[in-house]
């Protein structure tokens, strides 16, 4: 693929994730097909955007799938060769321009704020975290009106 | 803030958001509040990742919010200073270390494959997009199961 544009961002990890998912080939390919708990492990330096997150609270975890491939366009869905190639934004694959992973997820537990456990996600060890955000409900209603 | 790792990835955006949105001071703060149908405008490189994409299905845009500030870690949330400071990570605010929007619309006009009208996007005009992903349904199913 050609470079797309002069234009680029630099995304700097604000954490990583410890999950047992050690083997791209055994991950599951997502989080309802039997993947793991895992903790996100923040560094110091957003302690303190951190401290109203709670037990409990569905998220949208993003990662940067680092061992994604970025010169894919086109794939057979779920890496089964059986089925026709799609293109890749009509697909969950990891492979992409800018492999940006989705998770939503629930926190199971909080250990000092930096230590946040989640009930199940498919990213893999050492998957760098770019953000959290809390999950909408569906339809785009705001998960929790604000006290007026 | 200060820097919080050695470690960045570099995004390259594949396309731009075209938009009445003009201003951010009179730009909704989610698409339920009002925001405007809008086209993405992607460039040519990326033309076969878009190919399956059709009218009616329900995507999620990943946007890099280039106008934020990536400094913030407590906002008063929705900018109302009535309202107790909260972390960024538990709330939708732009501003954040990695300011990437997510945005869940509907398509709903396809010209050429590389411009893609969506329902209602609160992002402004000029936005840069990094990725597009189909919507997954709540719960975690997938949206559509592929043939056996």
């Amino acid at each position: 693929m050609p470079p797309i544009s002069e234009e680029t961002y630099l995304l700097r990890p604000i954490g990583h994730v410890e999950s047992p998912l050690i083997d791209p080939a055994e991950a599951p390919k997502q989080s309802f097909e039997g993947a793991p708990a895992a903790w996100l492990v923040f560094d110091e330096a957003v302690r303190e955007g951190l401290r109203e997150l709670h037990v409990g609270d569905e998220i949208v975890v993003l990662t940067w799938l680092d061992r994604a491939d970025r010169g894919v366009l086109r794939v057979h869905p779920r890496g089964d060769t059986s089925l026709p190639e799609r293109g890749v934004f009509s697909t969950r694959s990891p492979h992409r321009p800018n492999p940006i992973g989705l998770h939503r997820v629930k926190i199971t537990a909080i250990v000092d704020v930096l230590r946040i456990q989640v009930d199940a996600l498919e990213a893999l060890n050492g998957t760098p975290i770019v953000d959290l955000k809390p999950a909408l409900k569906r339809g785009g209603s705001p998960p929790r009106q604000a006290p007026r």
